[in-house]
């Protein structure tokens, strides 16, 4: 780890969720299938901690997040979430909402890309997080519901209202934050929500094997592609055309793209080292 | 009506549109069947002030906007408002011009959904009245023409330039707003500017009844999503998600909130008080 | 010319690209066959310094970038430009890659139309061209290729993470600025990339007959109806909406306004002037 980037040590255990790591592929699995892999407090909070850490690190270079058993993530737990927060008070219930957002401005700020493999259900926490990956790939069997309003609450939740309309444009955004129905794989490839659909079964095997792609790659310029979609959403067309002018500046005095025109010359595949 | 939100009495009378409520869904109605509902000053300046008093009062939590006759509206009348324009001094022309703007602010920003029920023309202003709306249920015959380079003017009318690039992306706004060509109904579905495509004669029947499951649904819900979705619009992800936890936290203490609870544990239906 | 908008003259010769100008249309050609118009540094720099002198006269009303062999434009030369970046220092390459920005920056600014006519590759740099554009007139050999980040760059190159989620969603565009893989014309019609699609080899033509419409229309409510899109992009509704009013008041004492009343009154079509 670099001083510039953390000094806090790494975490052995998360205890909501299962991490791992293989030559630069992140792994990050939700782990209560007999709940259709419902968040809990703990498993919010190991997100947004785990994405921290990871940002602070370099091991990692691109991140896979999936959902054991029959479904991606069905969101918040009715029984744990619902339920506690009813008795909780102003300040408690602004604690909760802010962690939970964190999550998603972590997935959509960290320095690798983010890829969700979605099956089955992924469904109000778990259709947001989905929406907050740079990549969704999906088997036929997936299943995005915004169900926020069928419990009483605002669809834009956790940065929804901010990111759906910018991926699926406001018309279809707000039909799904409005009236939280499902949104089957074939309507969400029309509309722009999954970025490849695979095989039955496939969605795990497929997002592990773009992961592999991108860690393998030129990271340091997928890491770059990603933070300037994040940031030129928020910026006028002046300012992103500059930033991506020093950008660019900088990326050129990187390995990666000499190695690419060496690689280029010699009529050989490059050997990229994500810098 | 509160006076949180307002003081003035209510209008009895509307002269150049129909108004109508029924247990919380407002139908207002353009009724020049005769002329395609072409707008006239006085048509525009209703709904302007209409969209008004409705914001200020609790009575309404969904609204149709309709069409009678064989089109749902033609847009502005080119004997009634282009013809008497063109004697206007520059500051006459400026009133005109910001009083169909707020027409469409009012759309964005009044609290409960619009929904735009389109049959036949949707044309210049027309075209923009729906843009504007949240939902457009439409049925086969309809046809969106954002016509305004044909009369000479900018195709950037009444937010247009605005909200179009966000509804159906720049590449599509560009050629709509330019060129002014009719947008029929399967183009319009596949673009994304059609919420709901009904069959042949039925967009008023379709409008009403998503009218009427919003208005018995947890309506503050479906206003806050609304809301945040025209905020977040305008807003870097950092603040979005941070309007969506004060949003979250706030309607976390509602009573459709904590009814949602109860009717889930005791197994049935939500009773919604759309508060 | 009017002094307003220039008085250095007019540059007689242009060595890196091709320009014609007949009546009112203006043909930006890219002339390196042989290496798929692949852009040398004076090809950029013809291109900004073009753009920015047709921009201060008020001969052009519509422009086609179109380029000249089997395909639009491959992109900065591997040898001439990437070679080249190898060697320079800091300020060198900030100033080339602010160049290709202020390349994208005068085709969104210009106030004219421009219309990319693509056959063939549309790559890198040559893709962002095509991507800056107004309209994108294609033919099924199309083919677009954010290649960035396959020699080691960022995928946000000239605007291109700024442009193309406006164009075609975050999802869709974080998968081609992140991957660099072709886009064919089916796939880049279905998500909005493509303005008009053509039969195969009639690119240039479908884009030179719209060029000239837009020649020929009410030009100056075109150039508007650019201006306010690309500068709607980057404010909120309030703002869009009063700029909408100030611009419509501004047309409605234009000549072409006049016009089409006058035409339409006497049942003949309009003479625009563009003015």
């Amino acid at each position: 780890m670099s001083p510039f980037t953390g000094s806090a040590g790494r975490t052995p255990d998360w205890h909501h969720l299962r991490y791992e790591l293989t030559d630069g592929v992140a792994t990050v699995t939700l782990t209560r299938p007999e709940k259709l892999n419902a968040l809990t407090f703990g498993a919010y909070a190991d997100l947004r901690d785990l994405l921290a850490e990871l940002s602070r690190e370099r091991s990692v270079r691109a991140l896979v997040l999936a959902g054991e058993g029959r479904g991606f993530c069905s969101g918040g737990d009715v029984d744990e979430i619902i339920g506690a927060t009813l008795s909780m008070d102003t300040a408690q219930l602004l604690d909760f909402n802010r962690m939970t957002g964190q999550v998603v401005r972590a997935v959509r700020e960290c320095p690798f890309p983010v890829i969700a493999a979605v099956h089955g259900v992924a469904a109000g926490a778990g259709a947001v997080l989905a929406l907050a990956a740079d990549f969704r790939v999906a088997d036929p069997s997936a299943r995005f519901a915004f169900l926020f309003t069928r419990v009483g609450l605002s669809g834009g939740d956790m940065g929804a209202a901010y990111l759906l309309p910018r991926v699926v444009g406001l018309g279809h955004a707000t039909r799904l934050l409005m009236l939280g129905e499902p949104v089957r794989a074939p309507e969400a490839e029309r509309i722009g929500l999954i970025s490849e659909l695979t095989d039955e079964g496939h969605a795990d095997e497929g997002a592990q094997a773009l992961a592999r792609r991108l860690a393998d790659g030129p990271a340091l310029a997928y890491a770059q592609t990603k933070a300037l979609l994040t940031a030129e959403l928020d910026m006028p067309l002046a300012a992103a055309v500059e930033l991506d002018a020093a950008t660019q500046a900088l990326l050129m005095n990187g390995e990666d793209y000499t190695e690419f025109h060496a690689a280029f010359t010699e009529k050989r595949a490059p050997k990229w080292r994500g810098r």
